[in-house]
């Protein structure tokens, strides 16, 4: 390794690029905004795609593919969608050596196509519900582009949703909202806040929103998936009627909800530290490292044979294992690699261990290590992981609790927000407030979490009635 | 079902657009050429995706993710490539409500931003081989679109490598050719012919192209998927060179080889019948489906218990179940229902079978029936789908067989190539003769096959000297 990394503490943003560029995630592409993933970065996209796929199809969802480019009057079937979105179109306008009669835009999201499709798909009542999800790319003109926080391109996934009552809509809606909560704690280590967003930061075109929350390593929130019941705003919009088994004509209801390579972002934010990415076992592409320690050719032979073995026997326990036998490297640059790639579990084996009969085993999260009988190795690997695991979300969810704070006066709010954190305050559910709580101090609000109890108490701006406190932070 | 199908016998390509349109694999978009991907089409795509994908990574490589748009003048640095690709390319001129200085063209294949990015990524011998894939879409505006087959967005994968030697390149070319090769023999059940497309057909941009070809059920060829030695081309258009081991700056050797949503067409028209589609077990995203028979209440329970025994059981044993257990259509329309959609094996349970304690097993391939004891059924099912996969491809291949005809005789030739097959002939190896051909009889040079033997003969065109026989046909 170079230079070392700058301490998190000193320059969050620019730790959060070297762990991307270092890590070798992702880079600037030379297209505005857009990045190159590159494959360590997309391994990790690709761990996400396989279990978010896997809870898709167990809750009765099936994929299907829509185009890229949709017709530029379509986004404007729905009068709040155009608005929210159309300063982000990129907009193709010649095609085949001529100039299009009509524009298309490539896809900010799929409502629109999907809605005009869904008509044709959706007659009676026996057609609903429409269970579908797409993954594809995704393209809106940011301002400010980030690596995996905010690029013009990105790849995700956005389910679509038909049913036939307002009831079936909006249990769906908080059934998806309730996977990708379980998706960021259980795979992603990740504590998150499930919540309703206020009128103000809704989705263009949605009845509500929903979101999942997550603190990130400076304290600030991030919002980590979204689940949008829709009503039957799309459905008029695009004339979508179906017979119910009474035979009369209703409007369809609607939802839709995405995660995106944003997620990859969020996972160098949530746990990374002062050596770089630290990943959840279940993500990361790799999950052990084997690195063999030893001098002279005796010795690498003894040592590299045990190692072998050793491989096999992790990759037959189930485990995603490398070993990293590069003979141009010494242990300890290679120890500091793995480190900055995040790998959860470094198996050290060397020539003294092998006289033991012993390895020894040192843990990412927590920087601990642990020493195992050489047989016992891959009979626990599973559980050595699950551990880790569990370690880093109860790392991740202190830390959280320790930077959450119910503050009651503004006065207050306004000297600790700079600071970080989530804090849960009252706010008397006006967009007047909320704006000016934003303009003043730049943090916004969160999600009104669905946990808050109730509890009476007075906006801390202006004094008006709330009757349960909302999260305020600053975020991504 | 409504009416029969157009038999494909009458008209191929309406019986091909019904079969798509029945099966429900995909439909127009209100995009110009482009299609939408229904979930039964898309699920026959995810199992050619995740089978290759497989392939792809235990033939070492990963996977990488580059931009969608690419800036115009990227294409320009390539002279064969840009005037391959110029005609097809749909191009992005305003972006974030603003005219763009460079226009961005939606990438038509990858080449051009993929090598621009190698030049940074490779200095070193040792950073070679670099070994990427990417899963993306991609747009070449098509005049004559079809579904599947020819739409101006389609879904691929695109592999491109990168290596110090031309040895070493050449070598990967034929590597990722056998191993489209052996996917389309072992998974698709189409029996491929591998050969070297001619110095006209080949990719804009290559040294020289490689190519699958398959024979449709009309007698007519498609390229199934195609591999490209791009030599250095693509390396000094981007001046991407690297350091030898031995301290030489050298330019650096490429491949690229693709296949795409294609192949479902392509699978559509190798093995589809009067009655619809016909699946390949190992693709089928429904392997077997249980269509319960009974009449009236009593019946219907005990028959519809022993069917959701017999799915647990079947999935258990890894075959991709499903049961059709809806009462509002009778056992003869859902026969016909999953004949269409090429189901590979179809159970039918009756209470007379289950008095008896057995089942009748329908193969889709062929029309067989076969009984089998209640208990057997799981044991045998991985077997019995083996079977009617082996079935299916001797099946094509002998239809292959019957239609490949050696001709000598340019008239014959003339005279017998509106009849469909391959016909192997004589050619003198100019682009002169092969655009004859092309123009007089609308067939082409589909490739010159790997294993024709060494065997002289005078071009059926112009009588020069040939020394193999290559393959012409008309093509999709």
């Amino acid at each position: 390794m170079a230079a070392k990394l700058t301490p998190p503490s000193e320059d969050y943003p620019r730790w959060y690029q070297e762990v991307i560029q270092r890590a070798e995630l992702a880079e600037n592409a030379p297209v505005r905004g857009s990045m190159i993933i590159k494959p360590y970065g997309y391994g990790i996209w690709e761990q996400m795609q396989s279990v978010l796929d896997r809870m898709f199809k167990e809750t009765g969802h099936v994929n299907a593919y829509f185009p890229v480019l949709i017709p530029e009057s379509f986004l404007k079937k729905e009068a709040e969608h155009v608005e929210g979105f159309s300063p982000e179109l990129a907009v193709v306008t010649h095609a085949g050596g001529k100039e299009l009669e009509e524009p298309y835009v490539v896809r900010p999201t799929s409502e629109t196509i999907i809605w005009d499709t869904y008509r044709n798909w959706i007659q009676s009542y026996r057609d609903l519900p429409l269970l579908i999800n797409q993954w594809a790319n995704v393209m809106r003109w940011e301002m400010r582009p980030r690596l995996f926080l905010r690029t013009t391109e990105f790849l995700w996934q956005e389910g679509h949703t038909a049913h036939a009552t307002k009831e079936e809509s909006h249990e769906e809606t908080l059934r998806m909202l309730e996977v990708y909560a379980r998706f960021a704690e259980d795979y992603m280590a990740l504590p998150v806040i499930q919540g309703e967003k206020t009128e103000r930061e809704k989705f263009a075109g949605a009845v509500k929103t929903y979101s999942i929350e997550a603190m990130m390593g400076d304290g600030k929130a991030l919002q980590a998936g979204t689940s949008h019941d829709l009503g039957q705003n799309f459905a008029k919009a695009f004339d979508v009627k179906y017979q119910s088994a009474e035979g009369k004509e209703e409007y369809v209801w609607a939802t839709s909800w995405g995660v995106s390579t944003r997620l990859v972002g969020a996972l160098v934010m949530a746990h990374g530290d002062e050596q770089g990415l630290v990943l959840p076992p279940r993500l990361a592409p790799i999950q052990t490292v084997i690195v063999p320690i030893y001098r002279g050719e005796e010795q690498m032979a003894t040592v590299l044979e045990a190692c072998s073995k050793m491989e096999a026997e992790l990759k037959a326990a189930g485990a995603r294992t490398h070993l990293d036998d590069r003979d141009q490297f010494r242990p300890g640059y290679k120890f500091n690699e793995w480190e900055l790639k995040g790998v959860p579990v470094r198996i050290e084996v060397g020539p003294r261990d092998l006289e033991k009969g012993e390895v020894v085993l040192a843990f990412r999260h927590n920087g601990e290590k642990k020493t195992l009988p050489l047989e016992a190795v891959a009979k626990e690997v599973l559980s050595v992981l699950d551990e880790a695991q569990k370690g880093l979300f109860e790392k991740a969810l202190k830390r959280r609790e320790e930077r959450t704070h119910s503050v009651d006066s503004y006065d207050e709010f306004k000297e600790r927000v700079n600071g970080g954190g989530f804090f849960l305050c009252h706010w008397d559910g006006t967009t007047e407030t909320e704006e000016k709580i934003q303009q003043e101090t730049k943090a916004t609000i969160r999600n009104i979490p669905f946990d808050a109890p109730d509890e009476a108490g007075e906006c801390m701006v202006t004094g008006k009635p709330s009757a349960r406190r909302v999260i305020i932070s600053k975020a991504y």
